[in-house]
């Protein structure tokens, strides 16, 4: 008999993860606060509801995939309360991007409850989440980071085990701020060679096989033109946002502080970013590979 | 018959190349100031010289590995004047990293007196060097670039042929500023990460395989356990001195202030580099991955 | 016959403050959860209490200064329910350093019951609280502000109204971070110096009668040995620690990113302060002046 | 019977200063290769020149007013060879913006030939050249400095002794990188006032009487309308020009890469002028407050 998961969140990242769900032969319980994304999860073949704890009562998996921590925690505890309501087998599985803070606290009020519940954000954007190649890093025990392979595997291509409750998200906003820095090196990497009259494309060939190699030239080039299918080559629409780069980055600092870490590169990565939103011509919703724009003479 | 090739300057990088250059078949005439490596030249199979002019003479190539700028445009042009006493079917390799107004000032006289000459900066470190398998970035006439491959491909495993003269200068300083940056940012996130009860070691599998990667991660993981036979796994003895990167960084930001560039990250990376060689045990001869120490708490 | 205060919150600098107020005249009510600070207050002639709530009860002001702002907003509305107990003519002033939101939300509980409430953090150090010549910097109603004069200008010097509730607290956060800017520059700038030859006094004096000039060279140069009676001439013991700046300029930088205002300088300052911290022989308990020791080479 | 001046470079701040000398009484002979600052320096009653050298071979004094340190250099030592043509006891004073090697090189060729040469750059902007109340920063030997207090008390308010040779050059270096440092401060801390709701008016006077006070808030307010008279009042015309704050910063920034000297902000100020010269309307030639419309949002 297949297994029945509660979706809750069918955004842009959500309603492509849960139609994998769906096709992997999963009974998928859809909730979201938006008519247009249930209408949607309807076509993809999940069962919708009006109520999350309604889609959540009898499942063995619930995954959540909100906006924010403050929202994680309204589902789990403050207002929904889905902690109050799901049966104690049911595996919580939260792929929300949040604060450890967030993750530990509802790991700690599951657990009064003797409930499993791990914090496991993604990696990879809308396009991974709709071919089932999105990153998973997870946070909690190990026995429950292996049980929730049985979804997150249907959704992902890699499926880590970072520690317990929290690390998911640690690993998440280190990976994140560590991904804005070297965005920013290599834009100004190249501008600075296009300035001394290099060919941005022969460039990028020449650090892509020497130290200066690093995910943003290999996937993802800031420059117009140099790669094919990428942002940068239809003028920065879709892809992944300043604003959620802003989000990533104001979280992972907020870690940083609270630990009393010391993070130049990452600190001054928030301050160009929020410079170059407020002068991106979609306000914060073009993709953060833009951010070599502010370079440009 | 063989081919031969003068070579200028047998440091720790030139050593390794000539004895290349030697196995390869090549007649290598040798010269450096020191008498140590003259010896070590012989010992690999050179020819040795006591005047770089009498070395550089009757070649088919001279390659030069010289500290710096100055001491580049010194040897060629006002001091050892080697511009004036080469034949002119002598191809002119400088493989130093300088700046690129050193390589342009270089190859304007050596047009000057009919003669080819090009900019080809490596990288790579002396493991490199001594395998054979270095990098070299080249700048100058498209011709004289490939024809310099016939000894580039000795020495090395990729061969690139940037643009004009100075171009492979370019490349170099673009390369190592990216270079310094992203190691400089995964030790934040790895401090991070670890400040926040991680394991580095699987901190660094999850950003590997994430859009955090880059060749700090890949090749020279900077924190001390995680990777073996890298300089972080011997107290940062040996590799890539924080010296020689202060060098690479000062020529960059040389570069971009001439040109009217604004290379934020490339500039705090100078910053923060100069803090840690004034912290360094050996003052500034630690491999230049021990940056991540300033971030331990 | 004399107003009366009640004071909670005795430590360093609310213990020299109330003991302003009793000298001024006034009925002084004082409370703290440490045994030490009621004792002191006490022999300063105050009439201590044990409970907040007792000592605000019939009052004509309040006046609070607490270690942070969820403090505040416990005493006020969550745990002690002070808003509950005090009279409503009482006049609440927090002079706490807290974000603009706790000020904000303390005041829009105070106007659900009647009361009026101002923020008014100081300036100054435990020197000003005990001479009385602190600044304040106040937010809430023209009116609230005005009548707060009667106590403030007994503990300071200078009284202003920044604007509507928080923007006392927002005048503050900017105030401390400029400083820690002009602090940090004030120190690159000494020790370039010193690197090039220059006595540091002879330049103090060039910069103070120059455009550098500024209150951390004027008042509290951070070069040993330059001026008298200030913390760099006592091995940076007391005066305003490392610690508090960071708490302000975490509080600032929160401000930044709610408000989506990138602050570079404010962030970068944030960074070295944390460095700072990590190698300061009484973690973080020195004063901030001593940030200047990172440049020593 | 009056003293003569030779002066060389009559631009925005030598015509000024030439004026002013003659207007003392001095006999100044006036040298420019431009014909109109001829023509303006006849005007005021200068003796003009069409050769620096006839300008210079029998004055008490020589002033030098140069646009950089390789002029500087060309003017004294290599091209006009100064140094051979003047009498020996000819005070030579240079109040060019240089490097201090510059200033260092100068002098000890001066010397080789028995002759005083002082560095003594300026701080204050074109008004006080024209107003004679220049700050002169003097490097060199005491008594040098002493006696060319004759003609820089007639040019200026302030005449410090800032140490050696290059010691002027030295102590402007460091007095503007601060100034460049405090200005972008008030500049990000009055808009973060402003972005929460704060009059920058309002702001300005609470932090000019706190620890917040810098020059910048004092005399050269950065926000349009706080106050009168500086360039922020008209739209940032005339003033101190983005490009002569970046020449004065990658001097200073020479010499702490040269000194080993770390200097984060200062790093960041060039970064941040670099950009703000690329967004600059007038492509640089704007005052250098207007930094503060990169922080508005």
């Amino acid at each position: 008999m297949s297994q029945s998961v509660a979706f809750i969140g069918l955004g842009n990242m959500g309603g492509g993860m849960a139609a994998n769900l769906v096709n992997a032969g999963f009974n998928v319980h859809a909730f979201d606060l938006s008519a247009a994304a249930l209408e949607n999860a309807k076509k993809a073949g999940c069962e919708i509801y009006n109520d999350p704890c309604e889609a959540a009562k009898n499942v063995d998996f619930v995954v959540t995939m909100l906006p924010n921590g403050n929202i994680v925690e309204a589902v789990y505890i403050h207002d929904q309360k889905l902690l109050d309501v799901v049966h104690k087998n049911t595996l919580l599985i939260d792929c929300s991007t949040v604060a450890p803070e967030n993750s530990r606290r509802v790991a700690v009020e599951a657990e009064k409850r003797g409930l499993r519940f791990i914090d496991a954000p993604v990696s990879g954007g809308t396009a991974a989440a709709a071919a089932g190649t999105l990153a998973f890093m997870c946070g909690g025990a190990v026995d429950a980071c292996e049980d929730a392979k049985a979804v997150l595997n249907v959704m992902g291509a890699n499926i880590f085990r970072a520690g317990d409750h929290g690390a998911g998200s640690v690993a998440k906003l280190c990976n994140n701020m560590l991904l804005a820095v070297h965005m920013i090196g290599t834009s100004e990497a190249l501008q600075l060679g296009v300035s001394n009259g290099l060919d941005p494309k022969a460039l990028s060939e020449i650090m892509l096989k020497s130290s200066g190699c690093n995910w943003s030239l290999e996937k993802y080039n800031p420059y117009p033109g140099v790669m094919e299918n990428v942002p940068a080559s239809r003028d920065y629409e879709g892809g992944f946002m300043i604003n959620l780069m802003l989000k990533d980055l104001g979280l992972a600092l907020e870690s940083a502080r609270e630990s009393g870490q010391s993070v130049p590169m990452g600190s001054l990565a928030q301050s160009l970013y929020t410079l170059a939103k407020t002068r991106d011509k979609r306000n914060g919703l073009s993709d953060f590979s833009s951010i070599i724009d502010m370079f440009e003479k």
